[in-house]
């Protein structure tokens, strides 16, 4: 019994038809889905090191883990629960906000590469250059040429990444518009969460049909082999966590990684050490 | 009973005459004192997640842990056992190696500070600009008019920082020699640890004495009262977890952060989206 992240099959995309509240995979409840997390932590940890490991011995293997999903969907969530379950030296997170002044005088894709995991690293993006081509359609800020022209540029950038050894991992967070509703309330509910709130997600909420429009575009657009699209049923926050836990870790569990040769002589190098002059 | 890093007092510092297997203010054993460890979790997590709400909304304020010691004195672990503690969306470690030739290029302190946290962050550098006065001091690459400069520029640098919002804690992780041995010949012993294990150590460990002194001048020299040093004896990797976790903690409540209060109206929220058109 596990979680599973519903791999997307290319073609067209019909979200509202994809329920946001199955528990796919796993029949059990909420504390067992908690625990079922929990437990995947010593097996994720230990093959995370060992990618890590190999970085640091020259192999160029990465992982890109892209987290995209309507505000509350739990970007944020996953980063504490799933990913926190490793040692954080070998993870590194960027959010992407609204481009900076810089940034817009670039090409879109031109703070993403900055912002690339290096080797033996799981990268994760929380949002990223989706956002690129999601606000301005919604938005209509720029025209049907330029999303085409970025759908595509976003498709030659992610196979150059994988060519380099990069594992893209594409989530799309799923929510109901009456879970957001809920999420959004409870956050003024509570003065710890007030933080968390931004008046200007309740516009955009407006806008949900738009926003699944062009999510629904952007993953027909960019649904490839080599950087896939899951989808993550995301009203029940455990689930979620499992589900990409379980994603990491088969992803992991598929490099088939040994820990690294030593690349010195281990007998010699003990030797060295047991007889060496006094030291201090 | 809480685990104390120790202050380093100003003036004059002689590290051979400071144990570094004591477990000082912390009376418990092993099991209890990584119990303890664990036990500071919540607090620290809160008090974390605290500091990063004020981030978000113009804060200025940030930590910057530096970690510093000789090898196999527990940087890592430390990352893992204690950073690793709190939401890894609100930490950012930054690992300094050897200087690339593009680093060499600048000055010492242009890598560092590309760095370096941004507000509500908890910085941890796992190594840092101390490196710079101490590999040099030991291989004699530099003469000691530019050691002396780069102390001073240290001092600046640090002080700009304070005064920019950041709380720095430097952290120098106290071993014996012998502890030393005993970890490298541990990692010989282990296929999971061979890649930690580098031949080039044992040449450095040879120059214990020199890299002792070399720490005892650049503690000397940049131990000033908006930047100190705390020394962790460090023979005991719980209780070093454990005192790093203290100091940490110790610092967030020194902060005495409540959340962020709304700056939006929390009434009108509520009822923008109970009164919202139904959305989808």
């Amino acid at each position: 019994m596990t979680a599973h992240a519903q791999r997307l099959p290319s073609g067209s995309v019909d979200l509202a038809s994809i329920p946001t509240d199955r528990t796919r995979g796993f029949s059990g409840a909420k504390k067992e889905g908690k625990q079922a997390l929990v437990d995947l932590g010593p097996e994720l940890s230990e093959l995370q090191e060992r990618l890590y490991a190999h970085g640091r011995k020259g192999s160029a293997r990465r992982i890109l883990l892209v987290l995209q999903g309507m505000d509350t969907s739990g970007k944020g969530g996953t980063l504490r629960h799933t990913v926190g379950l490793v040692d954080p030296q070998g993870v590194r997170i960027m959010s992407f906000k609204a481009p900076t002044e810089e940034e817009r005088a670039h090409d879109f894709l031109w703070r993403i590469r900055r912002a690339l995991p290096g080797p033996g690293i799981v990268g994760v993006f929380d949002r990223s250059h989706y956002e690129d081509v999601l606000v301005p359609r919604v938005h209509g800020l720029v025209d049907e040429t330029e999303l085409e022209r970025r759908y595509a540029a976003i498709n030659d950038f992610e196979r150059e990444l994988t060519e380099g050894g990069t594992t893209i991992l594409k989530c799309l967070l799923h929510i109901s518009p009456d879970e957001q509703k809920k999420r959004l309330l409870a956050r003024l509910a509570q003065p710890s969460k007030h933080w968390k709130y931004n008046p200007h997600d309740v516009d955009e909420r407006a806008r949900w049909a738009d926003y699944r429009r062009a999510y629904e575009i952007a993953v027909e657009r960019t649904n490839t082999d080599v950087a896939p699209w899951y989808l993550l049923p995301s009203d029940s926050k455990w689930y979620r966590n499992l589900a990409i836990g379980e994603l990491l870790l088969e992803t992991l569990r598929g490099f088939d990684l040994d820990w690294p040769a030593a690349d010195f002589d281990v007998d010699a190098e003990r030797a060295r050490l047991t007889g060496e002059t006094p030291v201090a």
